[in-house]
């Protein structure tokens, strides 16, 4: 997706340990004009399929499943990080690891809104090593419910998570794919 | 907003210590279709103001507000609960105690992102105590931008946040100001 590619050429900030800074328009100050862009171009590649459910993890996915979910007309999940009182007793855990956090943390969807008959599309807005998604498709398949496929704004194609979705035969969709960090500088594939 | 009172008094359910959850279409599952609704409210009620950021904190208030910065066609930011390699050093900090946790939390925004001359709208799902808002008006402060206003989607009427907050001559629109709840119903001011 060639404005999202121009935006991370002119916009993102590489910092050492490869890591990609998109904080001014995507996960800590978001611009919703590209992420409208992105949610078309989310609902363009996943036209062919019935999508009951968005969803995505908190924080940083929530902006970009929000404004997607609009394209597909569906309701969005978002699935929770920290124990609340706003939250069910009644739900389905998983796992992650974050390396960015450098720690463990439990992801938590209701039981009351994944059921077994419903589909599911998975949106974030990173993927690296793919943790976060794993906890998601996790729950999912916890549900019982259909995991359609994933869509990610940007995918870290040199760190191992979208080659092993794509090779377990899941639908995944990349808006731009970085295959490299030389010099600061990025290469899309 | 009677839009949303309906939808409160069909789908909210009212739990022990006055806890309204609003979870199957405000901050776990999003109703995305009501969300626009509220958005376009909030520009109603904001139009006579320029508005250069929405602000928020994570995680439940990021889908509402970057829904209505498309009506504001500004950017929005998010407030961060959590230490991270993708949050600059150098940013503002509060902290918020939460009564739904249980717990002082930290909220932290860059400060590339809000700057001095900037007019910001704080939005958030909820409005209770007004501990939360207290932390993002805290923010705006050591900022220098100058706090428009604050929009929060339900306002819980009997708790002390919305009052403090008017008192002080700040511009609230709350669009559903729940003033009691007597048997598990709900009654709008």
């Amino acid at each position: 997706m060639d404005i999202l590619k121009q935006r991370i050429m002119e916009d993102a900030r590489v910092l050492e340990g490869q890591i990609i800074k998109v904080d001014n328009f995507l996960n800590h100050q978001v611009d919703v004009a590209l992420l409208n862009e992105i949610g078309k171009e989310f609902k363009e590649r996943f036209k062919d399929y019935k999508i009951d459910k968005i969803l995505t993890a908190e924080a940083s996915g929530i902006a970009i499943a929000s404004i997607a979910a609009q394209y597909f007309q569906v309701p969005m999940i978002f699935a929770r990080k920290t124990e609340s009182k706003n939250l069910d007793k009644d739900k389905y855990e998983s796992e992650v690891y974050s390396y960015t956090k450098g720690k463990v943390y439990k992801i938590m969807v209701s039981k009351r809104y994944l059921k077994e008959d419903e589909n599911v599309l998975i949106i974030d807005d990173f993927l690296a090593n793919g943790k976060a998604v794993e906890g998601l498709i996790d729950i999912v398949n916890q549900s019982g419910a259909n995991l359609i496929g994933i869509g990610v704004a940007i995918e870290k194609g040199f760190q191992d998570g979208g080659k092993g979705l794509r090779e377990r035969g899941i639908k995944l969709e990349s808006l731009a794919i970085i295959d490299s960090i030389k010099d600061g500088k990025v290469e899309f594939r």
